[in-house]
């Protein structure tokens, strides 16, 4: 069951440039940055709020690697704007079968690595009304019992 | 200041159809619909989650209800997909006029009236590095002091 929108994805040009925009513009500050060699991206995630079902909603800024990733060949065909929409779950793997199921085109066999540890698949936007939709499991909190 | 993702907006052709596709595909459900003229866009607000700052998140599903409306105008030019992306604040008129003053274009002189009795305005989206972007305050919620 999908529980909350848990990322914006923004595909830009210049991450540092577009971190310090929605900085200066908003005071947004980045929660997390990494690169997914996989999937060809240098990322920034901006926590905005957190969520009812215990997550957060964050904007995810998307720089690409190179220009055969799936970003980078979306970016030189729309430029800068919004990639994707992602919702979160607690059972990506059982959310994305349901899916499947219903005849919607679910992206990947098995979710993959995304953010911060999440595991996360894609939906086909062209079944989707157009847009790249994401689903996502945060990676389990460390617990901090002893 | 901005404290949450307050909805998605999604351009579509068909309003009906649509609710019908987030419906059966992810469970969600019609939390208001209503016509704006003044934007020419027939809409039903699909709640996700609620957010930390006593607000909630949504998604925004837009149909036009003419073609020389913004969202018909967008709508045949990109085709169905995410249109613009909102923030929640408690003071659209301050954090608008804050962003204003640093040089990023707000489409409207003062707000309007925007779902469920908000109050919006736009940013350009070529100052936002591609994202039209629209800040929201909610309606006051009616007191139930007596």
């Amino acid at each position: 069951m999908l529980t909350r929108i848990d990322h914006i994805g923004i595909a830009c040009h210049d991450l540092d440039a577009t971190v310090e925009f929605y900085r200066a513009t908003y005071g947004f500050e980045v929660f997390h940055s990494e690169v997914n060699e996989e999937q060809g991206v240098r990322e920034a995630m901006l926590k905005i709020n957190e969520t009812s079902d215990g997550g957060a909603s964050y904007l995810q800024l998307l720089e690409p690697t190179r220009e055969d990733s799936a970003v980078g060949k979306w970016l030189a065909k729309n430029g800068e704007g919004v990639h994707h929409i992602a919702f979160g779950t607690a059972d990506v793997d059982a959310d994305s079968e349901e899916i499947r199921g219903k005849g919607v085109r679910v992206l990947y066999q098995e979710p993959r690595i995304g953010s911060m540890g999440s595991r996360i698949t894609f939906l086909h936007p062209k079944d989707c009304h157009g847009v790249l939709t994401e689903l996502v499991t945060s990676a389990p909190v460390e617990s901090t019992e002893h």
